[in-house]
């Protein structure tokens, strides 16, 4: 039983990153997160799944023996460790807490929480594995948005727009914006050397952004070579041309989002936010440039909210 | 002097491929192409790039001593060997003829030849280095095509969509295609698996272009996600999958061509393909379904009728 254990560890386990959290947990209290570790996503482990986990967890399992672990992400897709199914839309987010894949690691008692599918409008199918702990997480800090219809941005690897309707969540649609900007900042002619993280030129994304936002559609793909030619011809710097890209793909996502049938964004009150600070940061400047007002949400916070929802869960199921 | 020469070796070195063959020229006549040899492209080489020429023409040194070696393509780029100049359009691409950079590399005469450069409509700069000598050869095969206005459509690593008015390029166009389809085949959540090349699936890449040709213009960042769902959720296999990719993204290219405001597509007798057989196919498919007439010429002839082009007027330069 999950609830013997005061500790467990909670684990985001996407394609890019591994994040764990030892959580200490209290019935009907918030989590608190004692300590964290990162290491490397599903789609950049250098051994097996297993290895990598109890590489990071070891120190603590050492102070505490062998705990709980409950995983979300890409871990349990088909490139992942176990694959879990994938539970259908429209559905409320707390319909995951039960299904878990349940299986030992080492002696650890692990779970991998299953992901979430739709059929869009246009017949193709789009998945997701994490956020939907992150909109539990949101949906129990933000109880107001159980009611109503909201649109939810989540950025990331992969951008996730999602629709929800009374507290249930409807469809939703994906872009690799991120792994889009890791690919062609990193691997393509585009841009020749990395920058570091904390230089970021704010002018040129918003030259960039805008670049997208004013011109005709497919611009977007007769224009990404302009990263290149902004440096060769208008004296770019890389750091401004990792920005500019930024803004490049930002600006398609939202335009994307903006024109999407499945929801008229025009007509929502405003989008929630749920991200990392500057690339959250990145989202709200061009929604609030196409005049779509935002709120904002810690993405982190959201994510240990939705882990606290399930352990909270089984707190109650072992008091029922 | 070059005319000292019967034979020389001609470099289409390009971000993807180094292509050199040993030629042998007579006056006014075709070149003869005695053997060819390939390497790696500017983007990928191993070494530096005078071992990696050497390397790749040290049989032919070897039997006839030092030879002339004229280089084009992304060798003579800031991400090349020697940087030479664009040269700005509207020009004939006769003009690049005398414009190369010389150097002694190990005793070999080598000349590396102009790219080009234009300012779109949009105010962007675009760039070309390669085909400039893919157009001069062209249009030395086909001097039909001196008089009037012609769309020229180059697939690669970087499509370029090229504009010739009374035998000028006026300006072109850069899409990164290939480069796309080669970072979102081999490094991205997209797809799992290589495939042979040799196993194509049409079915699947005329979904993929149709999907993008009948669908709303920003279907296709919210849609390239498809790539990963269609495996997911309809049993695309992985072969599939690369071919649905290929169509996206030339579905995408094409797309945008036909909407470029620097030509009116649908108002062209026709558009020359210029490139590879397999890709040059692909192209044409996905054009005629958008009712666009096309032509097709082999881009190693055209190439290597540009190198004759060159060579020819070195001979004549001789005799003058």
């Amino acid at each position: 039983m999950l609830a013997e254990y005061q500790h467990f560890i909670a684990v985001d386990w996407g394609t890019s990153h591994l994040r764990a959290y030892l959580c200490l947990a209290k019935a009907n209290e918030p989590l608190t997160v004692l300590e964290q570790a990162n290491n490397l996503g599903v789609k950049k482990i250098e051994t097996d799944f297993e290895t990598t986990l109890m590489d990071s967890i070891a120190p603590w399992a050492l102070r505490f023996g062998k705990l709980p672990i409950l995983m979300i992400g890409q871990i349990g897709s088909s490139i992942g460790w176990k694959e879990t199914q994938y539970l259908t839309c429209p559905i409320s987010p707390t319909e995951v807490i039960t299904a878990g894949t349940r299986f030992d690691s080492q002696g650890h008692q692990v779970i991998i929480f299953p992901g979430l599918s739709c059929q869009l409008y246009n017949q193709l199918h789009d998945s997701m594995r994490g956020e939907e702990f992150h909109l539990l997480g949101w949906l129990a800090m933000a109880p107001q948005h159980l009611i109503g219809r909201h649109l939810v941005c989540l950025p990331g690897t992969h951008t996730k727009w999602v629709l929800i309707e009374e507290g249930k969540i409807v469809l939703f649609k994906t872009a690799l914006t991120g792994e889009l900007y890791d690919l062609l900042s990193s691997n393509s002619v585009l841009i020749q050397e990395k920058v570091s993280d904390l230089e970021f030129d704010f002018a040129a994304f918003i030259q960039g952004a805008d670049f997208i936002l004013s011109s005709a559609h497919d611009n977007f793909y007769h224009g990404l070579f302009s990263v290149r030619s902004k440096q060769l011809f208008e004296g770019y710097s890389t750091k401004q041309a990792h920005a500019y890209l930024s803004g490049l793909l930002i600006g398609c996502d939202v335009r994307a989002a903006m024109g999407a049938q499945e929801w008229q964004l025009t007509e929502l009150a405003s989008v929630a936010i749920i991200g990392p600070p500057h690339l959250s940061q990145c989202f709200i400047e061009v929604l609030h440039h196409c005049d779509v007002r935002t709120t904002l949400w810690d993405v982190t916070e959201a994510t240990l909210t939705g882990f606290n929802v399930v352990y909270q869960h089984a707190l109650q199921s072992t008091h029922d």
